[in-house]
């Protein structure tokens, strides 16, 4: 690629309504423009990016048996219907009637147009397990689209449906595909945490996410140093450690004017925080819930919402419930001599002689200890691990990092095949529901997550695989000198010859734009040629950020290989 | 590829609704499924072909310094409103809001967008020629899809735009892109004709249509034997040969009661219908306007359309008007004597001693001569040719065959860089508007046009670079020999291994069904292994439906190269 027959308009300044590393670079990069809210083009240096991603990605699941194929992105409504998702996905789902006014939607996802196909062309067990994936474009409306293609509402993704008649083969390929998803990550060179995940709405199985670990992710990482452990924080459990100490104090109820918070109660007893127990009040099914804690621990509403009896999604208790339910202010409310159902952290419930309201304005009990003063019948798991809780298979403690969400691999269960009625026959001849599983990878995202992981003060610095090229050739005031000209000109017919994807700086630009420019481009490999080197026939080599080295101007595609 | 694992539902029989070759092979080979209307699914066979032709398209544009960029398909209302498309459009264009009430349309074409992204990065003569090219997916929204994928609603396009400073570039660029496509065509082993086309609404200047000859082509192709002389026929020139013969007849007013068409006139007279002046009557801006053609040549309605004063888009007088303008009725109205304008055709400024209407009811004229009895000063082209007309060209006579357009290359002269205000500077710092070009190849429509010239009545004959695969590898009976099996393995590993595009065909099914699903495909080497070989150490091979040849399976990957 000639820079000067290419549309790579670099930027010197960081643009407007840019906020983050990957936003700022890809714009800067002249890789990527925004069209409309959301909605990009990708430019000559960025369409290379997403191909090569895409060429690793087909190459890995192809690899595991994986069948490419390509499903419309304009769908019809009736299918939608079917799988009743049609109500259910809201606003996000962009919707049109055609000129005959059916109605259709732009696709955020394909299970039922896979489902379909699938019904409509496999009807034996004998053709499972079978396992379709297609790289297309999809279109969420989402209510406020930012940080570039990070998360953009036209995007392009990976998507892949499997069908299964048993669990074990469903493993397998799940398997298959959770290595897929590594090795692209791995082969990307990027830093990231495959992580158990909350399925969230779409299966009722388990679930992992692939994310890249970087500053802006959106999502809180809950990893082991020692292990292979890995959870979102959303989804990673807490464990206590050790067992709950004997008694030592007396309960005693102690009078607290005013005091109606955890800081205020630590200060006026001088005690720490890990020393009371805080109380929060859930509305349930049938009657307030109460959820027991440690003073210094969050609650993970997400868990707290899968406990028996409590309202999904969670929903607190109002102060005037609490005070109906407990006979005094939120501030006072505590586990003892309560009758409304008393959930308890694993933690909380290990604490001994600890603090907590005494459901009696303006007054706290103190010494208290589960058993001897208050039943502790509910123990469970409800609050956010934190940095240095022990990881829960016993390997140490816990690290918390961010991470971008690339990938996600789902179990669907029967969910579709079910509702679409798409059955096949099984060896014994009787129909049967296929079990499903879904994967997704998302190419756009995962571009922009490479650039938010590795990039510096001066541009980006793109792994191998994914470079918009191998190497970077620079002519350095060629229009002073024919042998300059001559020189890069064969290098980069040689690299070309030899299959070595180039980029070739031929404008007349002044060296020190060329170099910011390519320091903002960041291809890994780079040949500088000016008219010093050429009095010795070298031309300059370096490798990202490294050292200098002068070659021969006919060693460049040995020592690109090298 | 193994078919076991693939989803490739071949078909015995002709499915319902499909009434052309592509659409029936394409089924009936496990390539595609129709999702709805106009909405089609490409299983992997039908994926590989199009990634094959895309390849082919992206290095022939490549190699001739286009630069692949990737625009949304979802686009904004006021870019089209820019450009006076959006009400010019009509129905084909699909609209829809977004959750803010945002109109946007699913782009049927990208020329706002890509005048939208020069006009915001392009600023200087400098930067032209550029060249921009994409593969990406479109929608139009036809009001009777048909004929599968040939013209469904949801369709891939390659659509190339370039901008150029002057007419020498745009030339140089028109040029590369007629080269490139022909490349194409000529890699996938087509027969085809670059025709000079129609413009039609989209820009003013030249253009040509590149066809691929098929039966079912939707267009008429008029070219000449003996030279490289092409165009459609609604475009080819009419011409007339020789010069016109002397009078020799009197002119006579004939009474033909009851006469009032060419067939009945012939026949009355007793002469031949190109003896015969026919009068056509269109509307004009002014006054009805009189056509003038040899009573066995059909108008050419778009040439009509051109002329001066003729209403665009053609229109004809109704009876009523016709009599208001020549005192009779129209089966008697003829150029004598009449106060409208006339226009001749060529053909028919040749004739003499000819017979026409005499502007009388039940008469009409006979031994009528050009200048002596009317005169005959507006001759122009309006005729469409026909097979065995004279090439204008003078290389001798033209045929005609019909052909699918699969790609069309366009000048757009300033069009969209004026409405879009997409000015740059020239040399001497003044804005200015560049021209440009637009080229357009369907990638899914060629898919379906190379099916419609390849095939025979057992199935597909894939060009070697678009086939699904280089070599299908079909194992007989592999369940009963452990030997065939294992060497039909040896087989597809070898060729993986040695980058030879493999299906091989591990199924257990009989060999009657594997052949026949084999010719269906048609992939064009083939490899066929089964015991009575293995016992000389042989398999067979087939180029087509060529001659079956013996060779050892060690040397399967060689012959294929061969």
């Amino acid at each position: 690629m000639r820079f000067s027959q290419s549309l790579i308009p670099t930027l010197r300044e960081p643009p407007a309504n840019a906020e983050i590393p990957s936003h700022i670079l890809l714009l800067r990069a002249g890789m990527i423009r925004q069209l409309a809210s959301g909605l990009f083009t990708w430019l000559p240096l960025g369409v290379r990016v997403l191909q090569k991603i895409e060429r690793i990605v087909r190459q890995e699941l192809t690899k595991r048996g994986a069948c490419e194929i390509l499903m419309p992105f304009v769908q019809p409504a009736e299918l939608w219907r079917e799988s009743e998702r049609w109500d259910a996905m809201g606003p996000d789902l962009a919707r049109l009637a055609d000129r005959h006014k059916n109605e259709y939607c732009l696709s955020p996802t394909h299970e039922e147009v896979v489902t379909d196909l699938f019904r409509n062309n496999i009807s034996s067990y004998r053709q499972l397990p079978c396992n379709l994936f297609q790289i297309n474009t999809k279109f969420r409306d989402e209510i406020r689209p930012r940080f570039g293609v990070l998360r953009s509402r036209e995007f392009i993704m990976k998507d892949a449906y499997s069908f299964h008649l048993d669990e074990e083969t469903f493993n397998e390929t799940y398997r298959a595909m959770y290595d897929a998803y590594s090795a692209v990550l791995e082969r990307l060179d990027l830093e990231y945490r495959a992580v158990q995940a909350d399925p969230g709405l779409i299966g009722d199985g388990e679930s992992h996410e692939f994310h890249v670990l970087a500053q802006v992710g959106e999502d809180a990482l809950a990893f082991s140093e020692n292990s292979s452990y890995a959870a979102n924080v959303e989804r990673a459990e807490a464990i206590a450690v050790g067992a709950r100490p004997d008694p030592s104090h007396q309960l005693e109820k102690v009078s607290t004017p005013g005091i109606a918070s955890i800081d205020s109660l630590v200060q006026f007893l001088g005690i720490e925080r890990d020393q009371v127990a805080k109380t929060i009040v859930a509305r349930g099914a049938n009657s307030p819930i109460a959820l027991v804690l440690r003073g210094d621990h969050e609650l993970n509403e997400l868990k707290a919402a899968r406990l028996p009896d409590v309202l999904q999604p969670l929903q607190f208790a109002s102060d005037a419930e609490i005070e109906r339910a407990f006979n005094c202010r939120p501030g006072s409310i505590g586990p003892v001599g309560t009758e409304v159902p008393v959930y308890v952290d694993r933690a909380a419930a290990n604490l001994s002689d600890f603090a907590c309201g005494a459901n009696e304005n303006d007054f706290h009990y103190t010494g208290v200890n589960w058993e001897r003063d208050v039943a502790c019948d509910r123990v469970v798991d409800i609050r956010r691990v934190r940095e240095g809780d022990p990881a829960p298979d016993g390997s140490g403690p816990l690290s918390i990092v961010r991470g971008i969400e690339v990938g996600h691999i789902f179990q669907l269960g029967t969910k579709y095949s079910k509702s679409m009625q798409a059955s096949v026959l099984d060896s014994d001849g009787k129909n049967t529901y296929p079990l499903m599983g879904c994967y997704g990878i998302g190419i756009t995202r995962l571009a922009a997550a490479i650039v938010e992981q590795r990039h510096d003060d001066i541009g980006i610095d793109w792994p191998i695989e994914a470079a918009p090229a191998t190497v970077h050739i620079i002519s350095l005031n060629a229009e002073r000198s024919e042998l300059v000209q001559q020189t890069a000109e064969k290098v980069y017919d040689e690299c070309l010859g030899a299959g070595v994807d180039a980029i070739y700086d031929d404008r007349s630009e002044r060296p020190g734009v060329k170099f910011a420019d390519a320091d903002l481009i960041g291809i890994p490999h780079r040949i500088m040629i000016g008219e010093r080197g050429m009095q010795r026939n070298q031309v300059e080599y370096r490798f990202r950020r490294g050292e200098i080295e002068a070659i021969a101007p006919s060693s460049v595609v040995e020592r690109l290989r090298s």
